[in-house]
């Protein structure tokens, strides 16, 4: 099973023992982005995958291609043009205090200039089974946008499975009206299998309604999700809800296929680095999908894959499936020796 | 608003990864102490502040300057002579497991060994609108306490705002009887508009009693600041109380103006590092005072300005002043993008 | 009194961050092992402890033998052969995430390829007042298990007090059966004065039976010991219970002296570095009889050890004996200064 | 005497270890610029800095104020808006092996976006007693550019001391044609007191001819520089020429002053990290003309200062005048004690 | 054009700032080997590169496949077993004192204990143009070299272009006669296309006479190579001589090519990381021949590749090939921009 | 043999990468000092070894013992008393750049403040058969120049082999007049057997005359020598004489032993960290005196043992007996396998 992944590669810098930036003269250095995190859990659950994008000419994205094979990604697909890369700085959060990204210039990025004319997406098409698109690259530029919608339009009607993730992000889409950002969700959707988002990105961006006599917050979901799964022919639609377990936040997964649909019972988390945990909880279902596990089995081991990569350094999840699976059936101890 | 503030500046050396002294070859290096984290704090919050201090006339000296400076602390009035700075171990605590400080020798320090002659008080005094002195330069050495009383003096007949912090070290007070040490306070605080100390400090230090019939702390606390307040004819007594939030470490903020008295809810703490965080918590209070907030507002930002800084590396505080306002209203999440 | 203990020093290497090996270019270096890490805390207690082991004869083996001298523990009786030395990596845990340990080869190392002829034995047992033997030695290969049985024979007739911990990795026994297991416990069981282990070492190695009657942990564990001890005449057998405090974990020290016994409250543990936490806690029964505590006194001390270890950075508890016993009074703050 | 400089903050990412870009996942993070650099200089030689610059209004822009301040510069009349920074990696060079720099998008940032009106140049000019023009802020966008020009001439109009840096980057001028660079020249010449360069730069960019009879290099610089200077009606002009020592790299400085002209004596250089030499250099002759000294003495201490700085980390020189002046006096020896 | 090479993944552990093992506690972790430096260097000058190798299965083994990846080496071949990996640390030298290596255990790892039929032999000599066995996995261990030779076989049968590394190592080999490995070369060299080696390959390991009326080095070289090359009808035979050039060390590259033999101008190294230099010598031959180049641009352009590698951390080779080339051309200076 | 040392013990802060103080936020820690550099040689050259001092009785100190025992120095006669230590920050020098010692506070140390009654001199005595005194602690303070005293005479009365090393340091002896220190150091020798220093220390602080007729640096330290040995009846005098060779620095050493002068042919030398080489000297020739080796021997060891000290990171000398004298016969190449 090959699963393919249409997305920005960012370079991300972080202080070292939660300092700020102003407090230190290291920085961590990686690279990652939506569709590489959600392929670095593929890849470490032993799936073949392979991500589509356009990296600088020059040495740093030649490292950056690096760190994606290193995370066990092919980088075959990966076009070299321009000179800059979106790169963001993260200030780790600890207890109170949140965790804070500092984005420097995203848009005159390699992958922010590149158009259609920079990806041969027959090709890319006709390598992949899963076909995966970050909105992320959908919203981010003209050029993306446009690459976006006839990736996904090419998989749905060469028969591949196609997945989104919502993933939007309203700071790059300050000029933007709300009727045109939901223009482009309508002409992206059909064309999908598999969705991932919250219910705001259903009642909020594409403004499927919530029914007057719902307050429950499962309730809600349950019912809109049957609609939008119905109003868009996706088979799938999957994402997790945050909430407090006692004292300790917490976080509930959530699994729509056609007129199935579960959730999962709140896991504690414990934060150590929080951003890519959603893209965990995405390569979870994905790999329950490819897997054919029951939506329990599989929002059970999505959610833990999110659980365990609120753990990890990095935005990329590196967690072994046979640890996830030990870990949703509750048998990890303190050690594993 | 223009803040001074009269102290210390002091070396920390801490081991890596939570780690001892035995353990480490590496060490993390900064400059510090207690008026320098007021005044970093402030400065943070976008205020114009400055130190009077001396330091070593050497490569060390100058690389504690760049460090004041780097933290938005004006050193034009920075003296420089002798070779030694006040300099201490901080081996980071963990869960169960006490932070420890080791001081190495403090007094042989150049600012240890300044006096009077060092200092031009009238300057500093013209300089600020308000100014600081802290309890440790008043408690250190002959020098350093004739410079506390005669910066207090001068300020307060020039109408300035005069802020004091007990900052009581037994440690460094061995050899001088209670009475002595008591008289020191009572020729310092009449000069005095704000301040900072707890409850121990009026009842242990200076001898005021509490109230037989009470046995509240936080009724202690108000009948006995209400005393000290008209006793000295000090505006404002500020500080914290520590507790319990239920499994977790907690604090409160309290501030007494004039015949007003507020104390806020318990905030939960989880601690990255310890040191630091009174004098984020007495900044909090100065900024309050300096845009003229409620006692309440005052109190709560002061509070969550002292909670936050127990989440960042090292002694300086750091947060701005909308995060903190964001925190003290609930509203950041896991992430600030 | 002196305190000699057998077994292997095995090198460390952990990469920094909590970050997992493919996340890294750097990695801490240690050296520690069961009766290093044992004689470690005693040394931090103030006693003169030596370890009896073989190590590669190159720059690495002298390197861990600088290691155990600056933890204390003298390196006279080291011995030097061969070119290797047992080695794991540690990916340490975080919240829900597990520690992981990976091993590389250790039965070539020049400690489990040492024989009866690379060791003085009389001069150690003459040289020491308590001797400490290792159940991985025990159960290592069969140069160091003929050492062992050597070791402790020579020493339990030479009057010496023998400190046996069972320390049973199933992982390094995969070839072994049950009885042949359970024979090499038959035989050095009658040699010692203290045992350390748990219930399951009890029932499951060496086949106690648990009485039918008997439900509660503890009961068990009182019940069960009371037979070991009768059974091999071992005056002292010591160990540790896990369990949960509230939402957090927890721990449990209990002691059998004869016909004393005696379990510890629960302590609540946050983990930073599991490892060695049991052998922090045998250093701590072994102050206690060394000290002639009372068993609460003893298990009180011991299982605050445990405690303050799991809070410290490496394998090798490094507590003083002062803050020890502080924290097992519950007078320890935030900030010891 | 005051000096103020108007140029671009860089962020600079550098491999520790001499390691390349692939190899790391550590960064050391370092801000810097030509017109920090010689400012960096001047303030550890004692003098009154300040930067003219535009920094992002985020984490980033503020931890780069932080930086410049502590290299003892006054950061007054920095702006903040946008939210990117020009940054580059380095990859430092060994022996054979080149340094290797890697630029990120420049333009896009909040200096390069910046434009007369982001500045109050009057306030600039009436602060300053020197005014520093670097040639990169010229020749990067037609914002700064502006900035530039008006600049040096209300300057040169208030009749203070204007330096000018040529600095010529051609891949920051791909696009402009020959006549149109050196009418940018043209116009920034004839306000400029001091203008620091080299030959290439006078003959190549501004088509100043090479007298036909003339071989040497040192001939051709001291014939060309005389025209140079008379035309524009420049008082200094002062560079480098690099060479070889022996089988060293190595280093003569230049100064034309009027009718005088002087280059130094070769000096071998030994390379740590080679960026910002020229501006040490350059900061060097200001220092010259600051203390009024000879030709002789500004060029040996102008090289000295370029000379040290190839072995010190980072852009920003950080020499002390002191050491600058016994190096050039030959009295250093192995250690400074 | 595909290369494939069989050989070890060692994993390096180096401690930082040319420390020794006792000094440090923290060290650089790396996975290279002979045949990964070869081919990194390939990688890195645009090949397609591939490994025959066994890994151990687990969490490092796992990890040396990704710094594999990262390198630009495909990993579709490496096969997982057993738990060990061939390690080494290098204290770096500097000036006058040498590196030094120190070797753990090798022969019980993952690769030295694998054997023919852990290997697809065919389809690794169907999926490659060249073949490369490194001398190492000749001598490791029988498994091992019996590998090699069915893989030269059927690699030389299949009309593939077999290169083999000398590579000799005595000190794996101290149990081994003269005559046994020299049969063990005799039977490999037959059906090898290209070798690497040096002179006292050629004469003491399989005892070519040096002809005696011969004394410089080069005539003896030019001499003994056309023995060896007609003997064994090996097309290509390269190397390097080491000596002086001035007070510096340096090195001259030769290759043998049927009748054609060429020895490279001397060229001076300056050593950062000594370690793989050969290896990037043999991957600069093996692009001059898959390039067609004349023997003299082959032996400067690998000559350059070895000298630019003395100055990298690590052992294997990344050096772009444009750079390597500029070099060979004495065209770069002192930075690249 | 055993060699006792009695000397200061510091602490030493460098900033990695050849920053400056001002450059860093992470330091190297380190404990060294002149009887510990010596004693760290000799202990890698397989001596017993023991220091004599006095540590300040807190985490520092006891971390400080811990390196101590790490070097392979016994610390049975280190005293704990005080809070301080002597430390200093040592900037790492690169080419034409030097190192730069600024020293913190030493007098107000613990050893500093030490006085004979913190020290068992007659056991000290008895333990050894060498026994070594640093200058420094002679000219330290008043307290430790008694101990010196009266462990020199105790040690020469107990017929043991004395050694003292000038070490001169101006810096220290500000306050004290020439003759005064020339009493000091005429009350010292006559009780020596080996004495360190250098030509200045004969000539111009104990004002041996120079011979008019010489003027050639070795004759003049031939005859000079030969006087002072006469005079004190000091059997052995050694010391290095510092020069170029060719365009790098270089070294000499020399001993007179009796009527016996031998000087070496210079040595080239590298530096990566100056201090701590004349140490390395000293341990070289008692290395020579206790082998009873050839002085030219002895000479060529220790001159090479303190060139290969320049080379290694860190005061304390650490290089191995066979390495020295491999290097000091020609023999080692680029690689120690």
């Amino acid at each position: 099973m090959k699963i393919l992944a249409f997305g920005e590669v960012m370079m991300r810098l972080t202080p070292p023992h939660y300092k700020l930036i102003e407090q230190t003269d290291t920085l961590d250095l990686a690279f990652n982005g939506s569709g590489v995190n959600m392929l670095s859990s593929l890849a470490h659950f032993g799936y073949d995958t392979t991500i589509l994008t356009t990296l600088p000419a020059n040495q740093v994205g030649r490292a950056a291609a690096g760190t994606v094979r290193k995370l066990g990604i092919k980088d075959e697909l990966i076009g070299y043009r321009g000179d800059h890369i979106g790169l963001y700085f993260l200030e780790m959060g600890f207890g109170n205090r949140p965790a804070e990204v500092t984005y420097l210039n995203r848009l005159a990025s390699s992958f922010g200039e590149s158009t259609l004319s920079d990806y041969d997406l027959d090709q890319a098409v006709a390598s992949a089974d899963i076909i995966h698109i970050c909105g992320i690259a959908l919203m981010l530029a003209e050029g993306t946008r446009e690459v976006a919608f006839a990736l996904a339009e090419k998989a749905h009607k060469a028969g591949k499975f196609v997945c989104f993730d919502f993933n939007y992000r309203p700071s790059l889409n300050k000029e933007n009206g709300h009727e045109w950002v939901k223009d482009q969700f309508h002409r992206m959707l059909p064309n999908c299998d598999l969705v991932i988002g919250g219910i705001r990105d259903l009642t909020e961006l594409i403004d499927l309604p919530v029914p007057a006599n719902l307050t429950d917050e499962v309730e809600i979901l349950r019912a809109v999700s049957q609609v939008f799964s119905e109003k868009f022919d996706v088979a799938y639609f999957a994402g997790t809800i945050r909430g407090q377990v006692g004292e300790q936040r917490g976080i509930r997964g959530f699994l729509r296929h056609q007129a199935e649909f579960f959730v999962s019972r709140p896991f504690a988390v414990e934060i150590y680095d929080r951003i890519g945990t959603g893209d965990a909880y995405a390569a979870g279902i994905l790999a329950g999908i490819i897997e054919k596990w029951t939506v329990e089995k599989t929002v059970d081991f999505a959610t833990s894959n999110g659980v365990l990569t609120h753990t990890t350094f990095g935005d990329s999840p590196l967690i072994r499936k046979e640890i996830v699976e030990a870990f949703s059936r509750g048998e990890l101890g303190d050690v594993i020796r």
